[in-house]
Parts: C-alpha cells; sequence; structure tokens
C-alpha cells in the first residue's frame, strides 16, 4: 500500500527570538528538528482504511505502554474524551466527576451534547476525590434517576494545579467503581506529568481505568493528538463514535510519527518542566502580588493573586513584559511550563517576576 | 508566536513499487515531494487559540476562492458537513437532500446523532434533483412535521458515479431555499471535479451556497482535511459546534499547508483524472462481465455487472490481479482515479480489464 | 392504598345538535354515558408508585389481550411510538419504515429527537412493505453507516387509506427481523379495525411483534390513551424513557376506566364504521370531484380530486355545508368514520355529496 | 364541536377507612366528590385540534392568575419543566439550578436527554440562592464551556424541606438574569403553597418569569396535570415540544375540568396542611429518634435520624404502624400533608409518633 518514503534531512533551523515568554499552556510547542524529521519521514495511508502503518504503530505502542489491548488516534484529547464518554453511557446515564474536571468544565457541555448523559460533579480536593465522594453520588435505582455508570478522573488535575493521584488513591476508585459496576476512565492529558512526578508505571495506570486518553500534543510537544485505549471492543465501538463525529482521519501518520517519537524522547524530560515550575514557585513565594500558591506538583503553576490585582491587569502587565500567562479563575494566574520554554526564557521571567509592581 | 521555521530539502525519493492500483478512492493519495517540502516549511501555532498562520492562510484562501467571508479547517468532510448541518439545523428541524447523499448515507447517521434533525430524502437523478422536489418535501407549518430548515447537495454526486450538477441547477435550487427560508449546503467533497469538468468557477459556486465543504484530501491529494467556508457568523458558531465534537486542533498548520499547495498545484491536474475515468469507461464497454456503466463525467467509473457475477466475486478477482476497486451497492463496482494513478498503472489496468473473465 | 369509591348515576343527557358532521379523525369522538359512568366510578391511585388498580388492570387486560407480558398506559400514541423507538435503538442506529409511517411523518420528527437514531424510508405500496424491502435497506456493518436496528410497521396504514397487512405479510416481517437480529414495532393506532377487517386475532398480531402500541382515544372512542405492550424488562426500561420525557401521571385510572370499557364494548362496534366508510366509497365513486379513491378496508376514506379542485377549495366547500374533512396530501381528502358518527349523520353526509359541486 | 353535556350527581359516597395514612406525597389525593362531579360535568374536545373548552378555560385561568399570556396543560410537571428547559435552551448551552432542584435531581437526567444542554448546579440554603450565585457560575463567552442561558428556581423548594422563596430573592435573581440575558423558569410544582405561606400574589410571582410550571396534582388535589405558562411564543414552540415527546392528548378537559375546580377552590385550604405539618414539627421536637428537623414553613416535614436508626427501618417501623412516609436523603424522612390527610389521621399520627421508638 505504501508508494514511497521520503528521506530528509534538516539543513537549517532558524531561531526567530520574538522575546515572547509563552507560559499560557503546554499546548503552544512546536515539533523540534528531529521530531520534524521523523513526521516527515512517516510513512503514511488512509487511516479511514485501517491502512496507515505508523498511526498503527503509535496505536500499538500507547497500547502496549498501558497494558491496553487496544487503541485509536485522535485530533485532540477532548475528541478522545468525548468518544469514551459517549462509549462507557447511555442516554439516561450519568456520569460523575469532579466539578473542575476538563470533560465536564472545559469541552463545552459536551456530555450533554455528545451522550445526553447527565452529569454529577463532586467538590474535590484539587481536582482529587475519594471512593466516599463517589459512593455519596451513584443514584439509587429508581426512574427519578439517571442511571449512574461512568466515573472519569483527571491525572493531573489540570483546576488544580496540576495536583497528582496517587497510584493508590486511583486503585481505591477502580475497586468502588468495579463494586458498583461502574465504568472508570482516565482523562490523562497530562498523565505522564503525573507518572513522572510520583513514579508510578503506565502499566500501573492503565490497570485502573477501563479506557484512557492520553495526549501528545501537551507536554510531550507534538502538533496534534490525542490516543484513545481500551478493551478492542471499545475502540471498535469508538471508531463508530469517532466517524460519526468526524474524527476519523485519511494520511494521519504524519501527526502520529511525531507522537511515536514524542513517547520515546519526551516522557523523562517533563522532570525539567516540573523543576522550572517548582523554581517558579518557589519565586513567587516572595512576590507581592501573591495571596497564596497551590502545591506545585508537575508543570502547572496556580497562583491567587491579592485582592487589590485583578487577573485580567496581571495578565496584561505580563504581557507588556512579554510574558504570556493565563487566568483559570477569578484573582487566579496559571504559568504552564513546557519544552519550548528554555533556560534563558526561565531567568528573564524570574527577574521579571520580581520587579513587576502591580 | 512563532519561534522558528525550518528549511527543508528533500534530497530522495525512493519509490517502493508494490505493484498494486489502487482504485478504491481519491482519498488513499500520499503528499507529493514538493507538497511534503511545503508541509515541513509551514510555519504553525496553536489553531486553538487561532494562531496556527499557516491554517489561518489557507482559510482565508479558500474562503476567498468561493467568495465567502471566513472558513474552518477541519479533519473530515463528514465534519465540516456534520458541523454545518448543526450550524444550519436545530432539533426538530428536517434536513432535505438525496438519498445518496453522503451526509444521509456515509456519515453514520451523524444528522440524527449530532443534530437531533429528521432527513427527508428525494429519490433524484444520479445525485441531482430539482426545485420541484425540494418543494413537494417542505413540510406545512404544523406541529406534527419537523420544520424543514435545511437543503444539502452534493456536486459532484459520488453514488451517481461523478454526477456533476450544472451551475443553472445549483442556481434554481439556491432561487427556491431563498424564497422558502431554507438554508443550503453544498458537500463539495469533489467540487474541483465538478468545477474542472463544467467549466464554471469557485465564486459562481460559492454564490449559491450558505455553506460549503470541500475536501483537499480526495482529488486535491492533501493527508488530511477539509474546509467549511461561509459567513463570518456561521464559521463563529462552527467554531463551537467543533470544539464540542473534539474537532479543535492545535499545530494543524502542517496539514494545511498542503491544502494551500494543493490548491496552488493540483486543481487544474483534475482534468487528468477525469481523461483516465472517461478510458477506463470506453474500455469497459466492451467487457464482457458489464452489464451497464453510469455515464462517465468526472473521476469516478461506476458500473453494473452482469447477474451472473456478483460484486464481491469480482473485487477478488481484481485484486488478484493486483486492482483494488469497491462496490458503492448491489452488482456495482466503483473506480476513482486519483493523482497516485499513473499513466503506467492505467495501462496495466486496461489490459487487465480486457483479459479477465468472470 | 383506596380512599373510597363512587357511585355514580347519570340522570340526564342532554344532546346539544350542532349539525355538525366532524369527519376528519376518529379522535375526536367523546365518551358515551356509559364510558363516563365507568370513568367516575374508577379506583383509582398514583401511578406513579405504580398504584392505580384501574390503570393496572387495563394494562394487564391489554397484556393479556395480545399475548404479551406487560404494558404501560400513556397519553398518548405517538408517546407510546417514540418510547418503543428509544427503547429498541440506541444512538448511531438506524429504523426502517414505510415513508408515510406515523411514527417519520406525523410524529414532529420525534425519531431522531427523541432517540438519536437515522430513519430509512421504503417506499411500500400503501403502508405495506415486504421483507424484501427490509432486506434491501438493512446496512452493512460498517461504521460509514448507522446500525440497522428495528423495523416499525402501521396497521391499518393511516396514509394508505386505512390498509390492512394480512396476517402472513406480518409474520413474513416477523421473521425476517428475527433471522437479521432487527427488533419489530406495530404502530397499532387502528389495530382493533385491522382486526375486525382480517378476523385474525389480538393474540395472532401480538405475535408477530417485540413491542405494539394500541390506541384506545381514536376507533374506540375513550378520550385519552395508548398502551404500550412487550417484555417485562422493555416496559421497565419503558417506564424509565416515559418518566424523563415528562409522561408519568399519577391517577390516570379515570382514563384507564374509559380504555377498559372500550375493550369491552367498543371493539366489535367497528364493523358499523368500516360498513360506513364502505358506503362513502360507493357514493364517492358517483361524485365529479372525483378522481380516484383508495381501496377502502377500514374506517377510512381517502379519495384523490379532480385536477380542477384544490383540496382546501373542497375542505371549505365541505364547512359551508356543515361537514369537517381533512387533507392527508396534496389533492387528496380523507373521511373518518367512528363512534360519534351516526345514521342520521350518514344520510346527511351522502345528501350533501350527492349535490356538491365544484 | 361539544356534542352534549352531561349532568350528574353524585348519590352515595362509601368510604373505605383502610387506616393507612399516607404521607409519602401530596401527589396521592384522590378528587373530592365535588371534583368528580366538575369533572363529569365537563364539555370536551380534541385538544390536539386546539377544540377542548375546558383545557383552554384552564389554560386561560392559570395564565390570567399569573399575569401571563398563554398557556399549555401537560400530564405532569416533569413535562412542563423539561419542555420549558427546551424551549430556553438549544444544545451546547447550560442551565443553572440548585443542586437538589427537581428538573435535576428527580427528572431522570431530562435536561441532557431532552435538550442535550449542560447543568451547572449551585449548593444552595435548603433550595434558595442568590444573585452572587447566579454570577459565579455563567460561563464566560468562550468555546470552551457552553453558553449560560438559563435558570431554573424551585418553589417551595422540595428538598430543602419545602423551603419557601422571598418575594425580593425571587425578584432580585430574575435581574440578574435580566441584566446577564439569561430565561428565568420557575418549578412551580408547590408554587401555590409558597403563596399561601408568604403571601404574595400569583401576579407578583409571574411577573418574575419566563416560563412558569404549576401543578395541579399536588397540594391542590387534581388526578393528573400540570400548567405551563408563558409568552404567547415561547408557548407555541412548547406546543411543538409536547407533541414530540408524545404528550398532546385529545379530551383531556376531564383532567382540566378538576384543575379548574382545584385553582378556585383547593388554594386556600393548603393553610390547613402548612398547620398540620408545623404540628407535626412541634411533636417531632420531642421525639428521641429525631436529629434535627429542617423548619417547617409549608406543608412538607423533613427531619433528620439519629445515626442509630437508619432510614429503611424507620420508614419499616412507620408503615407497621399504618404510616407511610418516604425519604429524600440518607437519614432524612419527609411528612407530606395534604387534602387527603384528615384530623382525624391527624391525632392517630401524632399519638404514633409519640409512642413510637427506633
Amino acid at each position: 500500500m505504501i508508494r514511497g518514503t521520503y528521506k530528509v534531512i534538516l539543513l537549517n533551523s532558524i531561531l526567530i527570538d520574538q522575546m515572547i515568554i509563552d507560559l499560557r499552556s503546554d499546548t503552544i510547542t512546536k515539533p523540534t528538528p528531529q521530531m520534524l524529521e521523523a513526521m516527515m519521514n512517516a510513512s503514511v495511508g488512509d487511516d479511514v482504511y485501517g491502512e496507515d502503518p505508523t498511526v498503527k504503530a503509535l496505536e500499538q505502542k500507547a497500547a502496549a505502554l498501558f497494558n491496553k489491548e487496544a487503541a485509536m488516534f485522535c485530533a485532540s484529547g477532548t475528541m478522545t474524551n468525548q468518544i469514551a464518554i459517549k462509549c462507557f453511557t447511555n442516554p439516561l446515564e450519568e456520569v460523575i466527576c469532579d466539578e473542575g474536571a476538563h470533560v465536564y468544565y472545559y469541552e463545552g457541555g459536551g456530555i450533554a451534547f455528545n451522550s445526553a448523559a447527565s452529569t454529577r460533579t463532586i467538590k474535590g480536593n484539587r481536582g482529587i476525590f475519594t471512593p466516599q465522594h463517589v459512593l455519596d453520588n451513584i443514584n439509587k435505582n429508581d426512574i427519578h434517576h439517571p442511571k449512574t455508570s461512568l466515573v472519569v478522573i483527571e491525572n493531573t488535575a489540570n483546576r488544580g494545579g496540576g495536583h497528582c493521584w496517587e497510584l493508590a488513591e486511583m486503585q481505591a476508585i477502580a475497586r468502588t467503581c468495579k463494586e458498583n459496576n461502574l465504568f472508570l476512565h482516565l482523562d490523562g492529558a497530562r498523565i505522564f506529568n503525573a507518572i513522572i512526578a510520583k513514579g508510578y508505571s503506565t502499566a500501573d495506570v492503565g490497570n485502573c481505568f477501563d479506557g484512557i486518553s492520553i495526549c501528545l500534543s501537551k507536554g510531550l510537544g507534538t502538533p496534534v493528538g490525542s490516543v484513545l485505549l481500551g478493551t478492542h471492543s471499545f475502540i471498535e465501538k469508538a471508531k463508530r463514535i469517532r466517524k460519526v463525529m468526524g474524527g476519523g482521519w485519511r494520511q494521519a501518520g504524519f501527526l502520529a510519527a511525531a507522537g511515536i517519537y514524542a513517547l520515546d524522547h519526551h516522557v523523562n524530560r517533563l522532570t525539567e518542566d516540573h523543576q522550572r515550575a517548582k523554581a517558579i514557585e518557589e519565586c513567587l513565594q516572595h512576590c507581592g502580588f501573591v495571596k497564596s500558591i497551590l502545591p506545585v506538583e508537575t508543570n502547572i503553576v496556580v497562583f491567587e493573586l491579592i485582592d487589590t490585582v485583578t487577573e485580567s491587569v496581571f495578565i496584561a502587565k505580563m504581557k507588556e513584559n512579554g510574558v504570556l500567562c493565563s487566568s483559570p479563575g477569578k484573582q487566579q494566574i496559571r504559568f504552564v511550563t513546557h519544552l519550548d520554554f528554555t533556560d534563558e526564557q526561565m531567568d528573564v521571567l524570574l527577574k521579571k517576576l520580581k520587579v513587576i509592581a502591580c
């Protein structure tokens, strides 16, 4: 099926220094020269026919990593999450998740839109909740209530400031779900950050969940894509749902090649992102505009501004200083460290934080 | 926002001849070296933030071409079609289309799934229908019926054997829609084939429709992608729907670059595909296994097998001979010519067709 | 649970003759004094708690009649049909029915709205179709197509002019459905008319179908209500769906009592309605404004007007003459005979038909 | 259109004393002889054609009462609520309500099922929340979030123990909604209890809301039905949604007549229910099995059991003593007083509560 492959050499990489430090998200990274070379050397085929060898290789690699049977490469983490939720629920059913969960808070109301399922939100501790939280929110079998059928956890918890679940905490939720006939899905947009920070293995994680979404275009630095993992029958059903959402694509191997490269080369380096985030936290502890900081565990720094400074004023001031950041909520500022955030930028950032007066 | 650009040279392109002639669809093509080079040189950014310059350039180019205000680059034609349908309808409304229309027949039941809208199918003439067909199928304003709100036409009509709409036919439907307060959407998966075959302009086409989906990964030969075109407010609404379907993507500029290249270099060459399809038609007229052939107008050849040969037997026999084809219906066989179908392959195909006995 | 029962006597029934002959539908009937007495003597309870003894009695009676395990009393036939379709399908699936089927044509686009399911319509013979029609419309197992999961037939076929299915025809469809793992639902809005006209039994009918909707407020003459029939597990699921649609009701026994009365006293009398419809057909054969008449089998008369008379003109003329009728389609007029259409009215109607000039 | 009317006299009403005191809900009441007489005397017609004079009279009466333009009579409060939510939202939008709101908690997940809308729940004070709560939960205009479009309040708040909103509290929410372009719907299942308890007028209430659902079959004592109120265009849209949900009904005037009677005769008597509930509260303050009681304001008494008694044990013990009650949550017991709860039953109840030991 393969027409040919292309040998590619990068002769030159001209860095255009725009003096902009972009810490809005780890999604903004661009491929390294090596990743780009891997992309352009990819063998591709029509993935709608299941014939893209690089897509298949990525799917097999990701599934094996998390001890899952099968996988499906998609255009976004929202897509993998929403497909998983549709697979694991029927209309008239209910999903349990934290009130700040990406699947509920940042996916446009997709649980209702794509799955006609209801959502029960938990006020967890920075995105982490307990088996008792789950038990308290399982509906009785009564026609007045939707049937509870799925629990979703997010690790790391973005709105919890990159907070990580302990392995034992995930395992406890998994046991509760099994005992109560609930599916358990992991929104693993930043699961590699948790794995690096906490030291558990991908297989440990995989064994807890019925479905897993991992993202390649955040900390791992690929241009596009997330992978959904689960059983063969789950992925078969997922392909049907992806099709109807328009997520089926053709020669996606160019993007999948970046994913393979990232899994091979960009996981361990997340430590650097975490160290930089930690250093930013330390710096912020001495800044007058900071009221409090969520404990930094991974590559996300979320802090609260003092009452006299609004988030929009602070963001504007940082922008004037060449630093882009975002606000996840009222009075909150978020910095996210990533592959394209260099030591040089780090130095500049720390200097600027120290002199900024709000 | 742009960190850097890469200068890329293709030193070498090793062709692996697999002696397989794949005419199942024009979706199976792979980028030419020149297209791949364009991809590698793309400047990219995070398209979720609206910051990918190449995506934006593609969108502006496509919109301008069809005289539309705005555009949105998506992962597939199913996605652009389904988003358009969701934009143009509300639940409790109805879409009118041909019974063989891709949006109804090949998109997994997406009109009901994504839009909760009902569909009224027309038995057109190889996918082409008339204002009277539309008028006959507009529901009365009565709570027993869904409100008719959208007409979709497909040009070329895939299941009609690549049949083209005349410009006057599209304009007539457009007038009928306007007079009856209906939106009109074009599934232009192969609109460039129609444009080349019929000689009307992209602007002529654009002026007929409220929404247009054009595909870059069929005849135009890019790896992935379709573009949705319409007014600013339509595209704004479409972005919200794309998000909830999980179709938002990050550094999609690598794929968009292929689209820009294709619009610049792969439109006029469709003539070759059409000529080859015409030559296949002529050859088939002398083949004993052929009962009838739909008139060939573009790059699609659909013919009916004689009663004694089933489509699965014929497909298997062709495969043994190194030719892949598909069946769009009972006793029907489809060949689609495309960018990767060469003169050499054409010669081989014609020889094989002449000697095959079923 | 029952507080008390009331003994009721009808002292007097003052007939207000409005000289209006209403043949728009058999839904317009009002309870007879005997039926009203049965209603007012009903023992009732809260049906949401499953405690209305009269509702339960009606459900048991209807289920037994059609040899089904269980039943659920609802406010309308649209509700029982839509609930059945939701029970028998999931999103991404497809329903096969005639293009004029009430579930598709008259229920507001409910298949898409309530079930997110797609519909494949068959051009049957006055609403009747064959196993081959079904087979031709079952989708291949391919992610491009929704999964075919349900066939719905309507007996008598309203838009087919009250056309009845033969028992053997229903049985043939039932076999085809079983062989292809499809559910089969009967929209039996006027199934008693078919039973009376054709002579098969309710159990014969019941044995063909997975789900059955029977209507009590058309030919049977009750004020409100339809009953859904099927297995215990089907009805259990149906109750959940009814709840979310808002169809659960409280002391519905007053209406159920009318249903019990109707099943006991109003089935056999449908013969009279059929005879009157037949007599109208004969009369119409001699009327100058009639172009053609669908063969009358039950209580529905549908005829086509000559080209020079539009349906709105004819309806208006009839209304001037004190006769109400309706139009099911272009140039078509429908008369429906029913419980409140008396011999006196019949005489008047025939006289008027003979003298009307259009 | 009216065939006749029936004069009915109740000769006799044999009370069957079952010695069961049913305080599970105010939905379990049965019509009084006078209400039943009103029902039997109702003039009816086909409400699907808009021709039931009694339904129309009820709708006009209810609309006028709350200073609204139009009304629609439906089979349940779940139906009127769900239709209102569908009218006021589109898919991809979000509803704000209290976490215990009937529309979210007791309607089977209907917001997602019927409207494909997301829900944001507020932890209010026994069901009452403030403008600030609303403001904190309005989503930014960002494609990551559903568009906030509707606020629903419930008065009295069932899960809040029949807690009433002050008029000023409702008016404040109404102002906030107007300022933020949000619709405001009242689930007025027990609005008459609030009106009687707080002394504001129906027009005062009506002026706060875009849509109102009032229930006739709870405190007002009719067998079946709720009424939805709003503008003409809202009710027109609502009728379309009711149709597709199967909620259209025929000669519903029998039930509407009970509603008219109830509005005339059963509103002021709610004071008795409130007094009895208050007396139960006082009694419970001296019962050893009671840990705490939600302040009683209307006809609902909710109390918490001491830790050593579970709700199922308490319910069973009460049932042995001939008293039926329910549990709205863990360790919670609910009594609801109503039209069929007599002084004699009250005496028995108080005696039993005093002697029960758990």
